[in-house]
């Protein structure tokens, strides 16, 4: 990210008891102390997001495509149909297909006195690892319970199950969380102690996400209200 | 993305006059009804964004960093540190170094009956191409604005233009818009017809984005006011 500047740290401190360990992928080049080893952490970042961004390669190029996940515990799942491209790709490889699975939190816009120094506050999460495809039944039923679930907790028990079908239609597959970094940036701008008296404004604009009134499909039965799960989000 | 057997169109409309001419990379295997290549279109998906997603190939694997950029005409541009991997990547390819970059904003959770057709409504832009190392310096100083004012439009000429020092740590790629799509999901969940007198809420619950009100420095004079091009974001 931007303000590029920022004085090196010594570097990551080492993973702590309950960090992943950095490896030569998950130590920045720059910045490095806004890199975070902490399971807790990247667990909290990971599920508060609703979509991330998996790369992967085909045909000797990156592709990077948005998609749903879930998490249970230190593994993370994706699903799709069974036609589409990362599912394919990672059926055909053996013994997996190498990703980079990425999720961003824009929390805050830092506007510095120099365009240099302006930057956002972010917290991001850069798992590397091999998918592989989900062949137990049980598992893939607990995988894509846990999608439904990432998106609106609780859903998954307030829904008509997968039946064989739609089971044979969708590909699941599976990313361990192994190789995990997260990279925070919190805080104001960083200017240079000389442009502190020019007359630009400085600051941050910290940015909301939110829901607004759930929307009833049309053909929705009256009688069927809002569940609390719901109203919770 | 989710509900994936929703009935496959006989493909995409080819581009509109104004539209990007598909290509294999850029017509999806699956949901292709979803598929857009209108210019417009995609440039406001990108003008959006606050960050876009790079994917580039490392070593074999793929790495996918959440990062600012900008938009000038049909031209993308990112910058970073001359110290930063991507950066750093680009400038040693000859002729440039190979990237997906891709933008996705989340507009709402879709609740279907049954826990197959769960979804989000989303609009993403993909961008296949290859990234160049920015040397001229006109271009250099263009492109530094652009990503300064994607952030906050107008803020470019209220800061601190880069000095030569900034200007030398910093490095620009560019990357243009020629194979290009967008995927867009609107509208409530395609639940089966005989789920729809399941128990079940089923509907749309919108997603918002925000800004809440700036924060100034500890340090900014407090005779500073808020700027217009703030206060309208």
């Amino acid at each position: 990210m931007p303000d590029t500047t920022e004085p090196r740290s010594t570097g990551p401190s080492p993973g702590p008891t309950n960090g992943y360990p950095p490896t030569g992928r998950t130590v920045p080049t720059r910045s490095s102390d806004r890199a975070a080893y902490d399971r807790d952490l990247i667990h909290s970042i990971l599920d508060e997001a609703y979509v991330c961004h998996l790369g992967f390669v085909r045909d000797g190029a990156p592709v990077v495509l948005p998609t749903l996940y879930g998490r249970v515990g230190e593994r993370l799942y994706v699903h799709g149909s069974t036609g589409s491209r990362p599912l394919r790709e990672t059926g055909r490889a053996d013994p997996g297909l190498p990703v980079c699975l990425t999720v961003t939190h824009v929390d805050g816009l830092v506007l510095a006195r120099s365009a240099f120094h302006h930057s956002i506050n972010y917290r991001s999460v850069v798992v590397h690892g091999i998918a592989r495809t989900v062949t137990d039944p049980q598992e893939r039923r607990t995988a894509l319970d846990a999608i439904v679930d990432h998106v609106v907790p609780g859903r998954s028990a307030d829904s008509r199950p997968a039946d064989a079908k739609e089971l044979a239609a969708t590909a699941v597959i599976s990313l361990d969380l192994r190789e995990v970094s997260a990279k925070i940036r919190t805080g104001g701008p960083n200017d240079e102690p000389r442009d502190l008296a020019l007359p630009h404004w400085a600051g941050v604009v910290p940015l909301t996400r939110g829901c607004a009134a759930p929307v009833a499909s049309a053909d929705l039965d009256p009688a069927i209200g809002v569940p609390d799960y719901i109203t919770a989000l």
